[in-house]
């Protein structure tokens, strides 16, 4: 679906070029990813320390929205150690978030960090998360220019903006590859699928509604 | 609905009685949890070693299959901190799990834990895990009697049972608290309510398919 | 100083209200901390968690600039553990940043924490960072509006705005807690002193110039 | 001698193979090890993760009991990193453990790793772990079918089967790689040996004791 | 044992005094332990930093050499956690050993520390420690005054001064908590004893040889 | 300056050497560092475990005074895991270091390890560490020999020997590589140098005093 290419520009570079790190306790002064390398590691191996610049600790264009012209109204732009090789090894990234009026991030979770946003415009931005089995309790807060949320590692979490201008916000995670788990792609969109009738049962629907939510991702 | 609360009756221990736990490097020979000190920390806090006991690194009933006789066809029995005090501090738990013929285990991650499996009985169990985003690419496999699969920390991952039999496994975790992310508890049974047209949006149906899906969690 | 105690308002929340934190690997879905408890651990005892609430990882007013008119003409408003206790073992935080034109942040490092800046407004803003023993090697850059940079665990860093209007930044840690170590704060402020000829062995200039460096904090 | 080699086909794969591990926080969906790589890492480094594949996380024969036709009565089937290759990075093994009637599983210590035993078979299975110098406390039980036992990191342990029927169990470690310090071979068994009257002292014993302990490892 | 009794003077404090102790990372300038407090964690309860002074992060006596009269002829004066409560939560503690000529410490592992020996005086110090199984391997050397020498976390090592003279040495811990489990000791001195056939067994040995060192602990 | 570059004999060894390595859980019973190996991780790459010798684990000349003849007066002999490759994964190092009467060592931090200090000569052994901000208490104590003080992660600290003879000590870090940050090196010596005026308001002095400082490193 065009709609899912558009949005997943910022998201492809957040995940594919972080394929390799490593969140572990620093011992050098710094370990700048040699991206390049074809030994992989738990993380990047490191270029010579000589060739290190300046330029190995930077990234640009925070400032500059994202395209959120997509079908769920939101997109990002990611700073794990694949865009700033500098923050190998140092258990921390960032992303600058954009959301449309009504656009929303859909149910995901991060598999290694949590995530703590900072929201720079907006004014109605609705945001929660929800607990383990069996409570599944949904901690929500509608929030706004200057406020601050939290959430936790490996809970699902999503963000809608109900106000009626654009929304945007600045992420950090606590590991320099978090990984994002769409919930609606990984279930109903990965590749091969997973069996219908197991989504059936799961969701208890009929297969026909698994079928019409799949022909979607 | 009925069906639920019998199958809950293995995660609710799991989840409820494991609610504080701390999987971080041991520094004593142990520190058995001290499960109703009114002190909460990341994990429990340590009873007095003179009062452990043998009993407090044991469980049992390992051996008695668990009634599967519920919707999804399948229960847990954990060992987990909150089972088994002398877990505490030591990063590692462990659970029984039965599967009613064509039982599943619906699609779920453990925020803080990779799981292996191990099957004890059954011919025909459907396992399999995705990848992050963007890929999302759907390791599966079909094992049987006697293998073993490994699912990793914080992707989401499912099981059926194929075979005409009742299947059983015991699983290993690398947390002693890992917890357990049931994808559609989360998201269409959290308490309070996730917004309908949030998740109408993200899943990309109609509203009165979200609330169809609500009814039953 | 009168300038010392106005620029040290946001500074002292991040330290004296950090006072206690930790950063392993969270092992429940939340410890928000009880920053009450009599208690204290390496971070922070949890709170009941049925008394968790959405304000629990809540913080605000990071829209409004703090206020740099100080001798240095930095500010900073801190979103750590203490400002946010449901950050509690989750081994992150946050601030936002402001910098007078001409604004310095003194050389200084963080104990326990990697930084990520990412600039929100301001167009010429050095930044730097030195390496350990021998080389001190000084990675420095000038960005601006919408850049990034990293300064890595532990090294001396420091930043000044050398454009016409006033900059600004949020920043992100790698731990609940990085803390501050200024480094003339540290060496010629400490409480009690650093003995004189000491500090003028170490800097190799004459006691006198030490004390009159003394004076001033 | 003959029996030892055949009690150690298992215990050689357990630790030969797994000679190469990695047990710190992942921060890949999976770092599969590439077993066969000359650059040698604490841990594996990570295959393409395009090569991989479902059976990369997979091993089988756990059903079938191993040979315990050996002097001690005991075998394993290990499924470490070195066995599952998915296993890398993830900080969780396993294996399954055979005991004969009368067979033991002599003291020995994993240096790496805590050890949970869930008996699947047998009636008198004598457990037992010592603390630490001073007290050496013995923490002792007898357990059957079912039952489940923790042994802290590091502290010396032995199982015996008093039963009148072979026993069997799955056993799960805090490590891909624990290793086995089996306290008769290391002592008395090393290449080269430990000399004859260190022993002696250590054991308090003759030379000729030492000598003839020797001549069996 | 009179000797016995002696000898372990230095060892009942190293471990009965670090009888609770934390080795991850530190998240507070410190966290001095509050060794006086009912509530245990993996690790100490810290002092109110208010009332921490320099003496937290202090010893003496580290130049007197320790009573070498026993058995064995060794002895230790530990500085762990349990001595300096400001060691708490840093992963590191030290000791000073004392060797009589011929003197041993017999083989035993530390169960959460690598250990660095410097040798201060002596000539002919024999130091080992062996691998893993199934290789067994025995890494010997025999080292002098201003030597260093490596044993690593969980294996069993030993040494014997073979000089004519006294030797000391310094040695530095991984862990503010390493433990020590002397071999002999934990296997034929626990409280309550370990069965004597297992031990026969073990050791291959008949059950008079296994009694006949049980009675030296 | 002549003095400096004799000063620097240790520190050089102690910090070029040691460019590479890693503190995290070790997870093999030891990955020697292969310190010649062009793939460059967070710690060192194993050497090939067969090729494994005694040696590797092994260093001299502890006893051996360092020469003090500088400036400053003092000087050190490093083990860290560039000495001495077998500590390479075990998060520990050690050094002797030397301090001529009134040598000091000024002020600097450790950013990756907390520091143990044992005396073995000297009588007027002035140190000190300073906390974070706001408090920058500073802890001070002056010890004598046989006397053992901690500095803790990450704070800046000093030693000066105000006795009439030479002092040396044992020094042993929480990493293998701890990195050396000496405040006047860093800050006036750096290479390229920090802009005068930016140091002038940090230390609140004049461009002239800043530049006299400045020549001297």
């Amino acid at each position: 679906m065009a709609s899912r290419v558009i949005l997943l520009s910022g998201l492809v570079a957040l995940i594919v070029n972080a394929a390799l790190a490593l969140d572990n306790n620093p011992i050098l002064d710094f370990c700048v990813a040699d991206t390049k390398n074809t030994v992989l590691v738990n993380g990047y191996v490191c270029k010579d320390p000589k060739t290190v610049q300046a330029e190995d600790f930077y990234a640009s264009g925070f400032h500059i929205p994202t395209n959120t012209s997509n079908q769920l109204g939101f997109n990002a732009l990611p700073a794990t150690a694949a865009q700033i090789p500098g923050l190998n090894t140092f258990g921390i990234s960032a992303a600058r978030i954009d959301y449309a009026p009504g656009g929303i991030i859909p149910p995901h979770s991060h598999p290694r960090a949590t995530e703590i946003l900072i929201v720079l415009e907006g004014s109605q931005l609705e945001v929660g998360f929800v607990t383990s089995n069996p409570e599944n309790r949904h901690i929500t807060k509608v929030i706004g220019k200057g406020d601050v949320f939290v959430f936790p590692v490996g809970l699902i979490h999503y963000q809608r903006n109900n106000g009626s201008q654009p929304a945007s916000g600045i992420v950090a995670f606590s590991s320099q590859n978090p990984g994002v788990h769409t919930v609606a792609n990984v279930v109903f969109g990965s590749n091969p699928e997973i069996a219908t009738d197991i989504l059936a049962k799961a969701f208890q629907v009929d297969n026909n509604v698994i079928n019409q939510i799949k022909s979607h991702f």
